[in-house]
């Protein structure tokens, strides 16, 4: 058997966040290292025990979690109860978690465990704000260049924002920890609102999960139910977008995306676009490439994956 | 016969823009007041220049011809001379014009004709930067009220940008203007590169203007011809767009074009989007609606129609 | 005799608006072209109103006063009751004008008026927000190599701000047009706050003009009275600044004064330092001066110089 | 004896910075824990070898020296060895240290040492840029209240700026930071460029200070040669300020000083102004009071409070 690769989830869970975590742990070419959190679609201490949550509910209670930054590097926290509800997991209701975060905080886990394991071996998959991965980087910049890479889940450009007409919401919410990461010369990829919104939640979909008859698909399709009906209502759309999944399923099955290695700013000082992932998508700048920018996905083959990872828990 | 509509044109000629007023000044339900122009595509000796040249080219000699602002309100002026050619009409060679410019200057013109026109009869259709329109509304406040429309174009949303990732030129090149004008609370039409760039220079498509066996076609065909290469070799599209005639088509058949009525911000303050047109399409902020944002077009019936006029020249 | 000084004050008044205007039509060395008046410390039509009754208690009906921009170039109007009163000139109740306003637009009139005169011949004054001037230049770039200098009131060092802990009011009314003045490459000479709090209305120097025995002693006292209020409150200084007419005074006797010759620029766009004049003073920057910034005056001249002047009208 | 006062000094030496830690180290008033070092006037490689040397100079390697962050929040590191040489102690050649950094990263042992010792007993005195108390600040947030002060040296405002003509240079360097630091709710004593101008290294100063025949007499007599040079030149003052000194004395002596306790702002956005601490000074905003905003010193007071301690050592 090929040796598995060795991921640090960054997470601010949030209903597809869990499942994100869930298909990782699902997933035995991962070796999830740990899982960090951060404030984000709700405050620290919600998204601190959703993970642990997560955590228990496939059964992996031995999953390091750490609590991370509270709040953005330079701005007051802006969190999304609107979209995934007040616990920022609704639509079901679970046990609370047994298993105690991880003394220590998110961000030395991440330096430390860089530090520690062979260069080149750690992959990060930050599916919320940036905040403890930039922190990471500014506090200790050696760890830079022993990042395998850095999959995340944000931003958008054709399909412009969620949060403000210009700013998909993790990158809105800490644009400054952003810039830093997208500066920080760590291979990037990016899966932005254009290709989470091509993997909609129909309803075969959904029912696909619940059809899994396991507590996972049963807890999946309740969330997705949830969650849902915020896009529905906002874009007319037959489904949510499945955003956060789309950094593991990446890892697991690259060919299922496309993209263009291109030049991305974050906008930190506009008056209507702070947020925004300026993307050059045309290569209409002179500016450097620093991401794989993701255009497209396979949605079929993607909730395919999905599926039948989940059966596995 | 029913009372044709009066319009001013406000244009920085470039070829688009010379289709634009040979569109105009080939259709009988639309009364030409005069043009103004304005720096853009290239500097405002050269526009002034090719203003009068495709007026002589339709035969029409007559139109009075005013010259604008050098320059925009607040910014160092921008051109496009690698889309335009350094003539601003490369293409084909026509013969310097023998008509004048009118005297005096186009923001006289556009204030005086808006007070002495009835209320709400006269439109006006920019199709450059959009410096003249707000100085004469800076100006002359009182004209705000008396004007019947301002149908435009400039700006981007899901397409974005040409002149930068963000953002579209005329726009661009003089965003506090656009911002002025956006805020007047004058009834507004957009025609970003979302529509412009579904309304493609196909081989086909140039060769029926050629077919028209005229003047005005072959001109137009070879303008196009030579227009066409910048965004072909950029974008690899099947042809170029043709922007600025889709705001003349709009007047004559609104039929063509389907849009919202939605909120659009000009960014002028940041630092990778200053420029853009902040489209508020999915309703994401609770800012007033101030545009008609024109997203789509019957690109065949656009065609139809421009060939169709171009052939009474 | 020698020949006097062609000026044109360009004008918000305001009472120490009207106090430097009657300073100016007090000395033969100087020859009033016209009146500009602008928004800024109170709206356009009571400004215009305002330098109408000071020309009449001048006696000088027959001085051309043109009413121009309404509001600043990108920017709402902000204006200053809270100093100068609701009608702009309280302190004295004065008969309403009976001269009229001259026909056409203050804009029109100083394009006009540089482009008639003999270049290098005609000093600009402005002692209110820099709209007309700003506005002008755009529209009519040649004038600018015509302008013999530019002598005006606003902007703020050592001193800083008066309306913003940052900012002095002609400056941040309209940012956007003050840095077209500043990078106009005409002659500056700029007198700031620095200067101005250094010509307080003590008890003797109101005293002084009511001495006169005259209407204008009378007026100028009077509104002095009023005037000062703020600032004794504000500052705890004891007496008011006495700005604008610090312009005049530089014209007639420019060794009263003393500055260096720096590079001042405008910010527009800080979130707590918008309207700022950034002077250079100690030459931190590499940047070319274009300013002579006024730094000291001679109070007690000043003073003589006004008193002395005032008493022959 | 009373208790000695518990305190961080968190420094980028700096010859300055080198003269305050002397006199801290000298006071027994003054409990060092332990001094931090930043980036700032040299890289941290250097500001860390620096403040080793200072101790080893005071006879106390014994102090606890930690490094922390290499580089601002979120821009690049801005040095300034135009003053203070390209070691940053440039005047006197001292011996390498012998003593090592103490293990552990200063944001961590800033976080550390505020949990450890009872609420409202330790004071951070910040010499340097910012970056490390806000990131301890951000990433702790529960050691705000802790805090017993924040008596910092940075920032102007009648004095105006060092680095650009707005903003002084540990301001400039990290203005995120600051912001973070001033919006904290702490309670700040901030000494700015105006106070620290007011304490000028005269000739007879110097010479008092070398007039101890210590050691360490003729170490910051020898700095303080080198360090005048640069604005002896600049604004041709009769010797240099000597600035963070100031944060020390105020701790021993407050009298010494007055100020205000007004509302300070970061500017962070402006284009001339970024780094700029907008002190409200006159109160003309109504933002709250956030710092003790000092503004005059008994300069001889403070001589001799400095050269009576540094004869201790």
């Amino acid at each position: 058997m090929t040796k598995s690769r060795k991921i640090i989830i960054d997470t601010d869970p949030g209903q597809d966040d869990a499942v994100a975590i869930l298909l990782a742990l699902a997933s035995p070419e991962l070796d999830v290292l740990g899982i960090t959190t951060v404030a984000g679609n709700v405050p620290l201490s919600l998204t601190s025990r959703n993970a642990r949550i997560v955590c228990e509910l496939a059964g992996r209670p031995d999953i390091p979690v750490y609590a991370g930054c509270e709040a953005p590097l330079v701005r007051p926290l802006v969190t999304a109860e609107y979209v995934h509800g007040k616990s920022g997991l609704d639509g079901i209701v679970l046990p609370d978690p047994k298993m105690a975060l991880t003394d220590g905080h998110a961000v030395d886990f991440l330096i430390e465990t860089l530090r520690k394991e062979a260069p080149g071996s750690v992959t990060l998959c930050p599916i919320g704000p940036l905040t403890n991965i930039a922190t990471a980087l500014r506090q200790a910049p050696d760890i830079a260049p022993r990042i395998a890479e850095i999959v995340l889940m944000g931003g958008a450009y054709f399909e412009v924002g969620n949060v403000t007409p210009a700013a998909e919401f993790n990158i809105y919410v800490d644009p400054e920890a952003a810039g830093i990461v997208f500066k920080s010369g760590v291979p990037l990829v990016v899966m932005p609102l254009d290709v989470t919104h091509k993997v909609l939640t129909t309803r075969a979909r959904v029912e696909a999960f619940r059809g899994l008859g396991t507590q996972v698909g049963h807890a999946v399709a309740s969330w997705t139910d949830f969650f849902e009906r915020y896009d529905m209502a906002k874009y007319g759309s037959e489904g949510a977008p499945l955003h956060d999944p789309c950094t593991i399923a990446y890892l697991l099955k690259p060919n299922l995306f496309t993209g263009r290695h291109i030049n991305v700013e974050i906008e930190t000082e506009g008056r209507f676009t702070t947020g925004m992932t300026v993307a050059d998508w045309w290569r209409v700048s002179n500016r450097e490439a620093n991401a794989m920018f993701i255009g497209d996905v396979d949605a079929e083959g993607f909730y395919a994956l999905l599926t039948e990872r989940l059966a596995h828990l």
